[in-house]
């Protein structure tokens, strides 16, 4: 396989834009990525998009199309792809293959979602068929509802406490006061947390990952291209993927994410690394419980002692390993598709040392993104060696 | 990059299943290919899908989670691709190129639709989001009246006829008589399509493809695989891919569509062959026009000329170019997911001279698919020489 880097990147505000379309999000993310990596238009060879439902978000398919037709491309492959929240990491992972295939040499890889003038009914329907249709979201069960019978089983198991859960959002809002694009940028405390609207028990409303408008994209390159054209390049060391059961009954332990766990071994594998290397991690903060559950499924804590390492503070900017520097789902926002593109630019700014008062000193970096309650998981490792 | 070959091909019949679901569909594809490769599951390295619209026909997005888990897998990575009515032949695609980067080896690619029992309205709502939704679709335009547009131009510009219209679904009704997987098996002649109801002038309702359920599945594999478990690999030996503006009304020409003329360019380019080599074809005739459009576009017939093509017999089997030997679009039906891929299967089992009454003892076959109205093409080139 062809080595491959990031050598752009662009971001829009995550947040609520009532006056922009998903076309106009996509296309600022995208210009910033391609004038990022210093090239220009005629140098993109293909584009690959992740969004999950425009569809029934916004009526609109075929994004492929639209958003290359929008942003002045022709004759050009543009692909979509969908996998839930996991949108935005696998269609990294097809931007990455592309390019390892020896197909193409410059991918702009994108992420967006247009979700916060859709009506709140829509939204909830919509982001339901990330469940199985015929088992959980046809008899009621919402992502809330979803993840708040892991987090009960967690505590039921290893005795995760509600404050451990609240140390989650507490840190990821205080690190996304430092990220400009991030859509809550104010300090919270536990009690903020614990006092929250319950949602669905024990996950109060700052446990829960918000609704968000907002686009993410990132410009791959070519190990010839990329030494020619960037000065910085960071390299994509090891890409995992896997799929486990759409469905929580499924599975004999709703603690443990079986798709995280074999995206990671993949990762871990091809980048002949293990979590020991990683100096700061990206991972699917969907709900303060999910990000307990990546750093042990990640390998950075035993079962069952993620909260704890979140409460002790290992997981702070200065910590054993910083987690979600950008403020992660929770407090810089979810706009489903441009998530997955969003963590992998957070791994290149902390590489880049560009991520002003939140910077690691990170040698390697790693983007944990998650679909449904576990059903998709990639997982990317970066370094600024190649 | 890595040689590329399909070892095994699967498909359920085309048309209305009002007692299966979307599940049961893509399952029986996938284990005849599976079982037509002589791999068993532990062989499959990843999964492929390509489906539409699963969101608003059927509640369910996360499709490569759900249809992994429903075939029994686990643990492997799946990946939904959405391209309109060329998802199938750019998840083909992915599928090759994932193989071809040195990533995997055996990889089942899958397409599926179902679109029968969801409602009229919905289905019409749902095919429409395929179009721009802002300036086509949100305005009243239905794919009937856009390639009611495009025939309508098409005979001003060329003096192409009704009849040669016509004569398209005649052959290709003819051919399907011998698909035993084919929506329409019955013979039809001019007359017939020409009496029958006014959908979009000039287009009848025999000049349209239907509305159908059914799935696809090819299994491809790397040169060392191949050529271990399978007598007959049929290799890949182009692949083309290319978008076009989304609206029709953003064409210079809208009797040529500029993404099936550059994906052509790039799979001949890849191929080192030109449209002479090509023995037999499966074009995309989500309506008739649509057939004569491909024909001019791949480089068979001069412009303008593809309703002379037809009409003289020249693309019969045993005609110059034998055109939808399948049935196509119109006559074997148009689960959209599941087309392109189904298109593929069609040039396998050409090549392999496992067509029956519909062989044409072709050498090499092409496969075009295409979305929207010409927003998105694929091409590809299959031959049984690597």
């Amino acid at each position: 396989m062809k080595n491959v880097a990031i050598i752009g990147a662009g971001l829009t505000k995550f947040g609520s834009h009532w006056d922009r379309d998903l076309v106009s999000l996509s296309v600022e993310a995208g210009i910033k990525a391609v004038h990022d990596a210093g090239i220009s238009k005629e140098d993109v060879d293909a584009l690959y998009g992740g969004t999950m439902s425009a569809g029934l978000f916004i009526n609109q398919e075929h994004l492929a199309s639209k958003l290359a037709d929008f942003s002045g491309f022709r004759n050009i492959p543009s692909t979509r792809v969908e996998a839930a929240c996991a949108s935005g990491g696998v269609a990294f992972r097809q931007g990455y293959l592309d390019i390892a295939s020896g197909m193409n040499d410059v991918v702009v890889v994108g992420g967006v979602e247009k979700m916060t003038d859709v009506g709140l009914h829509s939204i909830t329907k919509a982001l339901a068929t990330a469940a199985s249709h015929t088992y959980e979201a046809n008899l009621g069960a919402t992502f809330p509802g979803l993840y708040a019978m892991i987090a009960k089983r967690h505590m039921h198991d290893y005795g995760t406490k509600e404050t451990d859960l609240a140390e989650v959002s507490v840190k990821n809002h205080e690190n996304a006061i430092h990220n400009k694009y991030a859509q809550f940028r104010r300090k919270i405390n536990v009690d903020d947390v614990l006092n929250s609207q319950m949602i669905a028990d024990p996950l109060k409303l700052l446990d829960c990952s918000p609704i968000t408008d907002g686009a993410s994209a990132v410009v791959l390159a070519s190990a010839d291209v990329a030494k020619k054209v960037c000065d910085t390049p960071i390299w994509i060391k090891g890409s995992g993927h896997a799929v486990d059961t759409i469905s929580l009954h499924d599975r004999k332990d709703i603690t443990t994410l079986n798709a995280t766990k074999e995206a990671a071994r993949q990762a871990y594998l091809q980048s002949k690394m293990t979590s020991n290397d990683i100096d700061c991690v990206e991972v699917h903060d969907c709900f303060t419980i999910a990000e307990i559950l990546a750093i042990e499924d990640l390998g950075f804590a035993k079962k069952g002692e993620g909260g704890k390492f979140v409460s002790e503070g290992q997981a702070n900017i200065g910590g054993k390993l910083a987690v979600n520097t950008s403020g992660g789902l929770k407090a810089k926002g979810h706009p489903i598709g441009a998530t997955g593109v969003a963590q992998a630019i957070e791994a290149t700014l902390q590489l880049r040392g560009d991520a002003k008062n939140r910077n690691t000193n990170a040698e390697v970096a790693m983007a944990h993104n998650v679909g449904g309650s576990g059903g998709t998981s990639t997982v990317h490792i970066f370094s600024r060696d190649r």
